[in-house]
């Protein structure tokens, strides 16, 4: 019996540059019913991109566990041209670390076609925290090794940094449960799952009616396994939208969010 | 600038025989609390094996579109060993086709480690249907090719076949809304997200202390967005629980599951 072996989501190899490269293919599932990559999609391969390319770095998520620390996403904020990839479709990311202060290190994105072109940029904000105390660990001493020496702030991203958000709504436009496909390994809410929450106060019909331009999340808060979360939306002007996420529990607002359509 | 180029995904080469491998790294994020590999995150890796392994051989969903066709998941069953990965490690997903029928065809599954122990197998039934009229396509006379060719019933695949689930209970467990998130391309509910939905029954601490021995599933009605979906749990024995999940607007059954815990 012979077998065919197809790698995928490994790393091929390891060189020792500043910027990584993953290149994918899109598939049906992957697409909304717009015929649109999602934006879940993305986000989950931003997150398995920046794990690849810290990895090959010696700053990955098991190489950080060791010494009893962990990265979390702190910010993040993502826009888009009108020519998002749809179905079947090779898309490329590019991520590389921008800066690297105190206690936040900024990574980018850059997102292109097979062709090319350029589809979108992110800025992300990383934090370093113990994964017992959960807090933040100093950057620039940390880890095995240097991490400033893998910054390049050269690249262009030429999009705005995140804003701040505020939200202004009497009622809950919506409230979930945090269950159990909702958390990952560190036992809170993934942050892909945040993204889809905030996303999921949209229709299929108004989400293909309206394509994201610009989409920024603030996270808050971690949250666990049976929490219940209050979604409060406020429409700012014609296709911009605020976004809280709040535990009933204890009031604490667990992400802000904007989203801008085109 | 350099650039680093990583395929991930992609299918690396065509070879034309009857078993395709795909082999993955699981993640932080592919796995649950308790440090176990997503069921939901390995169902979507089948999707895409099995979309790869037939785009190679002239059956994937683009070849069957540009003839009005796409298929669909009629049944799967899985079952795992005590034994299933966790973070970081390699899994190879075997897959092939076992036969095929007037209306249906069955595709295999077979999971293994690194070290090329097998963790588990699965057995899946799929029908291809017309995407306008929804009904189904016969699948001998189908396609641009021969479908049954590409059979080997020689493979062994170790598990029983999906059982006659029915679901007693009085009253839902859980009531959810078809969301953005939940939809495909199809415009449908994607077929992870039944399955989602039905392991969000239990709660992650549950999950931890119980790992999944086999797990069915029957697909029976496409799900739209903003629908309202009834969750029925009936527990049959000690670790072994049935689902039905029903439209709140038509009382249809939208599919059944069993899941039986170690």
């Amino acid at each position: 019996m012979q077998l065919i072996l197809e790698k995928c989501f490994d790393m091929i190899e390891s060189i020792n540059n500043k910027i990584g490269s993953m290149e994918v293919v899109t598939d049906t599932f992957d697409i909304d019913a717009s015929g649109t990559m999602k934006l879940s999609y993305l986000s989950n391969l931003m997150l398995k991109c920046a794990e690849i390319h810290a990895t090959q770095r010696g700053w990955g998520m098991m190489q950080l566990n060791e010494g009893g620390n962990t990265w979390v996403l702190s910010r993040a904020v993502i826009e888009f041209t009108d020519d998002v990839p749809g179905e079947n479709e090779h898309i490329i990311l590019d991520t590389w670390v921008d800066s690297v202060m105190r206690l936040f290190t900024v990574r980018k994105f850059r997102f292109r076609n097979a062709e090319g072109r350029v589809f979108g940029y992110s800025h992300t904000v990383w934090a370093m925290i113990n994964r017992e105390s959960r807090k933040p660990v100093i950057l620039v001493s940390s880890g095995g090794g240097n991490l400033t020496e893998w910054v390049d702030n050269t690249i262009e991203c030429p999009i705005a940094g995140h804003s701040k958000i505020s939200v202004n709504a009497d009622s809950p436009s919506d409230i979930v449960k945090v269950k159990y496909s909702d958390i990952d390994m560190n036992g809170h809410m993934n942050s892909c799952r945040y993204i889809e929450h905030v996303l999921d106060l949209f229709s299929a019909d108004f989400h293909s009616k309206h394509k994201i331009r610009r989409f920024e999340i603030a996270y808050m808060a971690e949250c666990l396994c049976g929490e219940e979360l209050s979604l409060f939306c406020e429409q700012v002007s014609n296709n911009d939208y605020n976004v809280e996420i709040c535990k009933n529990d204890t009031n604490e607002v667990a992400c802000r969010s904007k989203i801008v359509f085109f």
